[in-house]
């Protein structure tokens, strides 16, 4: 048996255990990976600074590092997030839907864990213990396919949180990291339906799409946003400006972040030179329509679209421009460019908000507030392994309830179908 | 552009319009569709009697046989399943999980239709109106693949349903019918994934492997349930025999039917003698293991269980016995060979019952009731389009709620995250 189908077995057989551990147990192990996270961050700091160092060797690019990187402030905030999840609820054996039938039958759903998830990774090195906190909450095992340039530092915080788990005397097998992942490995991890339940690719489109055409698991993908904000006629401008501002700036290399603006005509005259000004001075560029172009001409942060641009995921501080008639063409554009992850309006018109809303499906509308809010744990979902894009079982921030499924139980008095 | 892809094109089409289309046009569809079932039955009899005749001419199975039965009571009661149906509360729109978040975010989560549905058949022809009409309940528009037995019956219920659509200004495009299903024309179904939002193959193990290894489109799959009743030894014997009795014979060629009874080894001197004069009263043959066999020594109706008998599906008057220790030794067995179904337990001893519903995982758990009530109708969700045995999404019935999806709707006053 190769390496990983042993690794999916020993998951397989963890996962069966952990189901049925009780939820104090889980929660004893969470508190300890929240204190480890603030006292053992030496080993996982060093670790980090090997790989920033590798990957400036290897010379990526600006996102990438960013995404890469840890310091004491994000192991602090790794911890704050783990102890938030030890204290959220515990949905495990949640008993949902309970009604009793005509006939007397009483029946409920009780929330069970999915089982064993596997996670493959982008760089970002603190997914390592989102997840398996996520997966310890809610009672699923899970096998962690760290991504090389963060190699060093999924091992690293790996080990904490197998420590954290002996601690509380759950079995190390609940967590597998594999240590690296190869287009062969993942093959392999892709047919392995009868030790994985699911499989959660978090990357770019292409690693989607190798998952969604090889794999025999079911597949949540999500995570490429090409997200739009619509500006109405009647939006508050100075306000619309802080959430533009917000959206493209506060986080510009992840997913829920702002790629295109579209502003009615009636304001562009005003508004696009001041969102030019506002976001220019924080290093944003743009890619403009021609009419945007019109209005810009001349500013050298503001070159003509191309081709792509408006399918354009981002991530980095650059900003697609469209002057649009109205309602109709924002729609219109949004319908046409959209990857449904992310796409709000601005306006003061509830009749244009209620049909932004009823037309847009996306896994997150928005009204009047950032597209960054797009995240389980500002959600008040308790954090997330994903935001799916996809269409079945989650769409949206997965977070824990999302990380369950269910059992139906029917109780009579032996009672029989007529 | 094949047929298979124009026809996809014009689905997806179609899953837009009708995705927007007021609830109370659908329901008048419904309405127009369960009135013309109970005006129209003539050519779909005469349909359905040639595909019967080919079918005798075939020698198929008699399990297959009782399935591609149609006649007037079978007609009207599909008519009565859509009637209800219409009159089932529209789920499209609905608001649920509405919260104000501390930071005064208002969240909530809408009902959309998941899209587009394909179907591959088994033979009951009885599927293409369920499925067409629970589509129609919750906007999705459908593909809906007959298989080759029941395919004159297929075409003829097809255009029933389309005149309905037509008689309430809804296109034919929402109701796809696919002539043919062979195994090339499902392959290129399968990688249709830009307008095929869901596949649910309705058949045998063989064509959910298919669909599992193939597939680039998310799978629902499900109805193979290899089913267990455990009489435990506080059990009320004669209340137990019902059950059995109901779960094994009520309809034997589907899913939901028991497969395999583990009775308690107290119980089981008196009871199997009595399980086997009342079930083989109505054609059930017995696999016995053999503790049981040796309780039912010369009775022709009993066989010694082979190899694969307690892992098999009988969808016919069969029946497997065996007798286990006690709880234990019941939960070991349904570890080993259930399928995840339906699988309950006879007893009067709460803990037992307990137990049994925390431990056993599988997507019907049922106390003192027949398996016979794993089915969407029988459990209030508005019918079902298939009974799912796999994690994420539904599982069991997948009824009306089972068929949507959600988006999540934010709304602020310019909010920004901090």
């Amino acid at each position: 048996m190769s390496t990983l189908r042993l690794l999916g077995a020993a998951a397989r057989a963890a996962a069966r255990t952990l189901a049925l551990l009780p939820a104090a147990q889980r929660t004893q192990a969470l508190h300890a990976l929240a204190a480890a996270l603030r006292t053992q961050q030496q080993p996982v700091l060093a670790a980090n600074a090997a790989d920033q160092a590798a990957a400036r060797t290897a010379n990526i690019s600006e996102p990438l590092a960013e995404r890469l990187l840890l310091n004491e402030q994000r192991l602090a905030a790794m911890a704050a997030d783990v102890a938030a999840i030890a204290n959220l609820p515990d949905p495990i054996g949640e008993i949902f839907d309970e009604r009793t039938l005509p006939n007397g039958l009483q029946v409920h759903r009780q929330r069970v864990p999915i089982g064993v998830l596997g996670v493959v990774y982008e760089s970002r090195p603190n997914v390592t213990i989102d997840v398996a906190a996520l997966c310890l909450r809610t009672g699923n095992a899970a096998i962690l396919c760290g991504r090389s340039e963060a190699l060093r530092s999924h091992l690293a915080l790996g080990a904490v949180g197998r420590s954290a788990l002996a601690s509380a005397g759950i079995a190390g097998g609940a967590i597998q990291l594999v240590e690296s992942t190869d287009r062969a490995q993942l093959l392999e991890l892709l047919q392995m339906h009868d030790c994985l339940d699911l499989l959660i690719p978090r990357g770019g489109n292409a690693l989607h799409e190798f998952c969604r055409e090889h794999s025999r698991v079911p597949v949540i993908t999500g995570g490429v946003g090409v997200c739009h904000l619509y500006v109405d006629a009647s939006a508050n401008q100075a306000a619309a400006l802080d959430v533009i501002y917000n959206s493209k700036v506060q986080r510009p290399s992840v997913c829920n972040a702002l790629d295109t603006l579209l502003v009615d005509a009636a304001l562009a005259p005003a508004l696009l030179p001041a969102v030019v000004a506002r976001l220019g001075a924080a290093g944003v560029a743009f890619r403009a329509d021609p009419a945007a172009h019109a209005l810009l001409a001349g500013n050298p942060a503001v070159r003509a679209a191309t081709g792509a641009d408006f399918d354009t995921e981002w991530l980095a501080l650059v900003l697609g421009l469209r002057v649009v008639s109205g309602l109709d063409e924002a729609l219109a554009h949004i319908a046409q460019h959209s990857t449904a992850h992310s796409d709000g309006i601005l306006t003061q018109t509830a009749a244009h908000a209620a049909r932004f809303v009823a037309e847009v499906d996306s896994a997150g509308v928005f009204v009047n507030a950032s597209t960054r809010f797009n995240d389980g744990a500002q959600l008040g979902l308790g954090g997330e392994t994903a935001v799916s894009t996809q269409r079945l079982h989650v769409r949206g921030p997965m977070g824990i309830n999302e990380m369950t499924t269910y059992k139906t139980v029917v109780r009579g008095n032996y009672a029989v179908r007529a």
